[in-house]
């Protein structure tokens, strides 16, 4: 009898045992097709060390990067303006807000939080050579996915252009006024209407030759147009850095040529009244995604030889752009073409308008200074009448004694950009307002201090 | 007795169901631990797709690329030249051997035999920024590991030298050229001896303007120097493109300034007798890792005001340069200082001084033929004298009746790039021996069949 209760009791120990086994094996066919399912060769290295670094903790107020510098064996955390520390979380409150910079950083959350989606692995192989297989400097794929994009933005006709990328929209503007000036009977004037970019200026007087001569003319305003029979090339940027309106030439005559900059004609920053379709149209990844540090723009040109020429001023400059810098382009036009591909358009234009109306509210308190105006208009994008989200704000500083606008904002430790600097009026002031959500804030905090005091003082001098 | 045998077996059932078990429990926490270790988030997808990619079979005459042309859901091969078929199995014979371009594929096979440590995956928040932290446009650890390279090349000294970045030595020309010309009391003759580069008159040309002029003299030969009051830039190619021999400046006056375009003194192609120590040094990635498509080049410079002139360049023309070029050049550098730091120069040394010598033998049998001397030198980097291993053949077609050694190679299924663009005769050819590996085995058939038929013609002749 003990040796039948034995047996039993051996026998359910057995079975136990015997199903812990199969539960076992069953288990392990799963880890083993997960493992293999991840089973990285030569990439993981680098996508390990890719995590490491995006997972150091800066507290919200910075980040690390992979070439940042190397203390104890790991990036340090590269601090957002007045944020310090090893973690950034030291706050320095009488630190000055920066908002000179046109840095896009408004849109860094956003590529966070699409990590998978725009994330890229470049191989030690990768596109070693000056050319692509047609011979060609730019990826087949970029173009066509800008295209698209466009297509999707509404802002842009893409059929019928050819497509110019450069680094940087910068090049694009010199490549352009090159290509402009070609076999002219007489030298080309540049011009601009103020207020206006000032990259305009110093790089055509930077390049100046016996084709070309930047006209610094001082009347030339967005308000009056005039007739001229000379040869000459207007930069337009449309939304206008820094006021955020939209701009039309206003040379007029039968040798002007146009170069539209169109950086900031996007949803982001601008109603879209119809897509834009002139002869020369240049734009920039900076403004689009926020990927200033990429260098990539392009430019949309009707004309085949203004292409041709203009490509010419890309080779002879630099032999084409960098393929690093094409590959990612083309995973974020990818991240951005995701699903219906109107998301980018939505987050941006929300936080720009967020913030546009925080500064309204804020400025709306003040005598002292005031912003530009800009009419709500019908958007081609968002198909209904919406509005302002602009890029900067144009402050004006109202009272007669503030003729250095750029002063009092710096004694209210804001740091802006001044008027003279877009050839108008130092009782202007550029503030940016794309920059990151610290810097926003604190440009707020130190605007409404501003203006408190202001009241305040106003307050006191009326008792 | 039956239930004693009964329960002998069942113990020892158990024991071998319980020590199963306890073996993949074991099994199990290695296999947890190895998968928690692979446990990508959001860089996995880009990780598996790069690896995807590579691992289409391109029957080892092409490679894919992520950004390759798409059909059935896939990138194609993209094929070396006179390979075709959608796994690039199928040789044409009769296709002309290319030799024309520069482009330094030569290299590729080492950055695919060192996939792992020269991967680098980027984030789609990677540095969207203008700016590094120190407000410039270049990555502090670049320029320290470019320093480093440089120390185990021995090729040039770094120390007391300002480090200047831009799109490929191509840009770093025209900024040098820019920044040289600066407050000069007359306007400077840039100049090069023949055979030269090109692209400097070309370049020249584009750009000029009052303050510079290319002055085309072709009396200027490498053999004798001149002696001149006035404003000069000249550019040295040392070792000289087209003829891979070391190189001086032939101008020499109180105002002759001398840009030194050291592209290709590296151990790969030169003896290195001693670390280059000039004011103005240009180098690039593309001819020391073939990274061509990637567009870094870096200047080597004494003068603080020269740099800065220079820095000048770069901002105005484009604001700096891109992040993804940049992050991957540290990713390859770091790669290449992996171990002692010598591999890359072993490795391409002995590749380029092969391709040199089989060239050299099949040139050896022909009279109508001949190509440059290059003496042995004592080599700084190899620590002895050192044969040639020139990036390029500098063909002579020695025949009275063949002024046009292009043509006679081109008869000869050969693509090769006349003398006249390298301002010398056209009984010059340029060959470049630093393409792939299928492109100099085909150029080897084909000079062969030619220097044979010659042969054989000969020999008809004589009987």
């Amino acid at each position: 009898m003990a040796n039948e209760k034995r047996i039993f009791w051996y026998s359910l120990l057995l079975l136990a045992s015997v199903a812990l086994n199969l539960f076992f094996i069953t288990n392990q066919y799963y880890l083993g097709t997960e493992l293999k399912s991840q089973k990285l060769s030569w990439s993981l290295k680098a996508a390990e060390e890719a995590e490491a670094v995006a997972s150091i903790s800066c507290s919200g107020h910075g980040r690390a990067f992979l070439d940042g510098l190397i203390v104890d064996g790991k990036p340090i955390c590269e601090c957002n303006t007045c944020y310090g520390g090893s973690d950034c979380s030291l706050f320095s409150p009488d630190c000055s807000a920066d908002a000179n910079s046109g840095d896009p950083l408004f849109l860094e959350p956003f590529w966070m939080e699409h990590a998978a989606s725009s994330a890229v692995l470049i191989s030690g192989w990768h596109r070693m050579s000056y050319t692509f297989y047609d011979k060609s400097f730019i990826s087949q794929q970029l173009e066509n996915h800008v295209r698209r994009v466009h297509e999707v933005a509404k802002n842009a006709v893409t059929k019928g252009k050819y497509v110019l990328f450069g680094v940087g929209s910068t090049q694009l503007l010199a490549a352009a006024v090159y290509a402009l000036s070609m076999n002219l009977s007489s030298p080309a004037s540049v011009v601009a209407s103020s207020p206006y970019y000032p990259l305009y200026k110093f790089q055509t007087n930077y390049f100046e030759n016996k084709r070309f001569k930047f006209d610094e003319d001082t009347s030339l305003s967005s308000n009056s147009s005039y007739n001229t029979e000379a040869n000459v090339i207007e930069f337009v940027t449309s939304p206008n850095n820094p006021d955020g309106n939209l701009k039309e030439a206003v040379s007029q005559g039968p040798l002007v040529r146009v170069i539209y900059d169109h950086a900031y004609y996007w949803p982001h920053f601008s109603a879209i009244p119809s897509p834009a379709n002139e002869d020369v149209m240049i734009f920039t990844m900076s403004k689009l995604t926020g990927h200033a540090g990429s260098r990539i723009g392009w430019a949309l040109i009707k004309d085949e030889q203004v292409y041709e020429d203009m490509n010419t001023y890309i080779s002879v400059s630099e032999m084409g752009i960098s393929r690093e810098a094409q590959l990612r382009a083309l995973q974020l036009m990818k991240a951005i073409l995701d699903g219906n591909g109107t998301d980018i358009f939505d987050y941006a234009y929300k936080k720009m308008s967020y913030r546009w109306k925080k500064l309204s509210e804020i400025v709306s308190l003040s005598s002292r200074f005031s912003i530009q105006e800009i009419p709500p208009l019908f958007c081609n994008f968002f198909e209904k009448v919406r509005g302002p989200s602009p890029a900067y704000a144009w402050v004006k500083c109202e009272r007669e004694e503030d003729t250095n606008c750029n002063e009092v904002l710096r004694a209210g430790n804001i740091i802006g950009r001044e008027g003279s600097l877009f050839s108008d009026e130092d009782r202007y002031v550029r503030l940016s307002l794309l920059k990151s959500d610290d810097d926003f804030n604190l440009l707020m905090d130190h605007l409404s201090k501003l203006v408190a005091e202001e009241n305040g003082a106003k307050t006191a001098w009326i008792f």
